[in-house]
């Protein structure tokens, strides 16, 4: 039995200014430009192993050793396009194998807890699109197969380059500019370093693709960011990480996160994903840059509770040394170099830290995660 | 020893479309106008008595017992209008006495703990100026007395009327037409009701005159707030007063304590007044909604966690019933008459509720807080 395989990583990547909004549901497009952070796949990525066979009844695809369901509108649409690319090149060139023609067994792990509550879907939907892409020998650029993994979620276009990421929301009502691209690769700015804080929440959030919609039917404050704030403030954010400028970078990231959550706040009925631990965050943040007499730390929430913090190396000490005095019993540190505050500064509610720095995009590996039927290999990869 | 003196009470106001942005800070000239319903002076009110004699040998104030410092610009604004009106009035009629040249001994005590956290400064400046105005008899309206009232405390223009008020922005430089209206009194809609739920916090807010200095000066969707939102709900609103359309008064109250909460957190560096408890105050008032399958209770906000939620008197069963289910343990109900839910129903964090109705404005009280020799009697009325 002849079966074709590739194996590939993605990354997660976390927005400074933030996607919020579809202007066309079925293509998520969106109704504003965005920029990410891509971040280190040593902490946090998916392995994605695509195979084809003839032998295959159906397209399958397990997630961390569970069978999980591919007849969804996003998922087929990610399968059909990469399939007609394929196509192009087989009647292009007859020698190539028919791989667009069989079913396709997909096998795709995380390397964190899915318990962490860290939004996956743009890791995973981005190493699914560049695992077949791969798989098909595309010669797509990332930016073409990042329409691709667009329409399975939307920011996971993004996970499609390393560093420094815009999505352009471009003008198309077809989507075919509504794209990916690189800002600044990790080489430009090394240095830059990411922390998270997994915040405990005991209500269920309202899902992304709901509460956008939400928004988007409700707000009166959010046309007025996505017309008169974004298209400037996208200007200014990539012209800071080009410039490396640091304490602008952190203020429009922090400003953005904040007016993000506004907008939320004024959707009707209102949506909160910032509870009373993530504000306790945000002042200890504050008051980091306070004691430090400059911007040297920035904060950022998606649509949960969880924190992101980053910054620059040559800040690591007190940045650091200040969230260990707050958060240092908790599970994640990976070192104890830093003086535990006294019981009574210990801020509740945070369940662990992630140190990690930012990294760079997908990668093809010799890990597969296929045996030789074209079923899962026993997992190996951490997860729950 | 000739004391001259008269003694008012005035009532606590909530905004249901907020105050909060000045465009002139002496003056407390706001940055858009506002609507407010008076509550009950049964339930929250300020007692003051005004006297002036000869004898005195300074201005003094003794609130809850305690001396005042009335060297403040805003106090001094509101007595130097004040006793300037008086004059006019001694100049035309040479036989009245010449209080605008005596000093003042003022004695306010208010009816509700200070402690509960709730704004007293509306009603207390409210209750001042009325009562100096009735010492020296001043024929001006309640409207115009507003504005010397809104020198004081921008929010306590609105408590010089019961019943349903309007804080008319105006639009001249000296604030000639930045005053408070009604809009509807009391007998046009009696069976409103009030319900406020004091929060505990566990942390200084961010004063109001400072908070929305801050929000003025940095959030980007406050000027859109206040050019595009706020003008078409001021009018939405007074006429579903008009209407008694209360489904329609409350979507617009529960959007506007929203949008305001919002532009809070659009501050930079953000301003937060809602907490966890806040939040699940909000979802109670949902759910009372959606069950009733109409629009049957309104909460609102103000700069700080406490909750207030309007309802009609034909829905108390309902709205109380359900309240009584998540915070009947704590202090202030009148009637145990409603179901306790079990004790996983019960919400943390509310210290106690005050149940309320609306009330009428300013009234004139033979209950004098001064002896005969013009300092302050005993204290008699509640207060901590």
């Amino acid at each position: 039995m002849s079966i074709y395989q590739a194996s590939v990583t993605a990354p997660v990547n976390i927005a400074t200014l933030k996607y919020w909004g579809k202007r066309d549901k079925s293509l998520n497009l969106p109704t504003n430009s965005s920029i990410s952070v891509t971040l280190s796949q040593d902490d946090l990525r998916t392995l994605t192993t695509a195979s084809a066979s003839p032998s295959f009844k159906e397209d399958q695809l397990w997630l961390n050793g569970k069978l999980e369901n591919l007849n969804t509108p996003r998922t087929q649409a990610c399968l059909a396009d990469l399939r007609q690319l394929r196509k192009q090149d087989e009647e292009k060139d007859d020698s190539l194998p028919k791989l667009s023609d069989y079913k396709l067994h997909i096998v795709s792990e995380n390397n964190f807890p899915t318990a962490a509550g860290l939004a996956s879907s743009a890791a995973g939907f981005a190493a699914l699109i560049f695992a077949i892409a791969k798989l098909f020998n595309l010669q797509q650029t990332n930016s073409e197969l990042s329409k691709i993994a667009r329409k399975g979620s939307g920011s996971a276009c993004r996970s499609l380059f390393g560093g420094f990421v815009a999505w352009e929301m471009g003008s198309q009502v077809d989507g075919s500019d509504s794209k990916a691209i690189e800002i600044a690769p990790l080489s430009h700015w090394p240095s830059m370093k990411a922390m998270i804080l997994v915040v405990s929440d005991d209500k269920k959030d309202t899902s992304s693709t709901t509460g956008m919609q939400a928004t988007v039917a409700t707000s009166d404050l959010f046309q007025h960011r996505i017309e008169n704030v974004v298209p400037k403030r996208f200007e200014e954010m990539k012209q800071a990480i080009l410039d490396k400028d640091f304490a602008k970078f952190a203020e429009l990231t922090m400003r953005d996160s904040n007016q993000f959550h506004a907008t939320c706040l004024d959707t009707y009925p209102p949506i909160f994903y910032l509870n009373d631990t993530s504000k306790k965050i945000i002042k200890v943040v504050e008051r980091i840059n306070s004691d430090a007499g400059e911007v040297i730390a920035a904060y950022t929430f998606d649509a949960g509770p969880n924190a992101v913090i980053y910054y620059d190396e040559k800040d690591e000490e007190k940045v650091l040394g200040a969230m260990y005095k707050y958060f240092g019993s908790v599970d994640g540190w990976n070192h104890k170099k830093f003086q535990h505050g006294n019981n009574e500064d210990e801020i509740k509610g945070v369940s662990r830290v992630i140190l990690t720095t930012i990294g760079e995009g997908p990668q093809s590996t010799e890990e597969s995660l296929i045996n030789e039927s074209g079923l899962p290999k026993l997992a190996t990869s951490t997860n729950n």
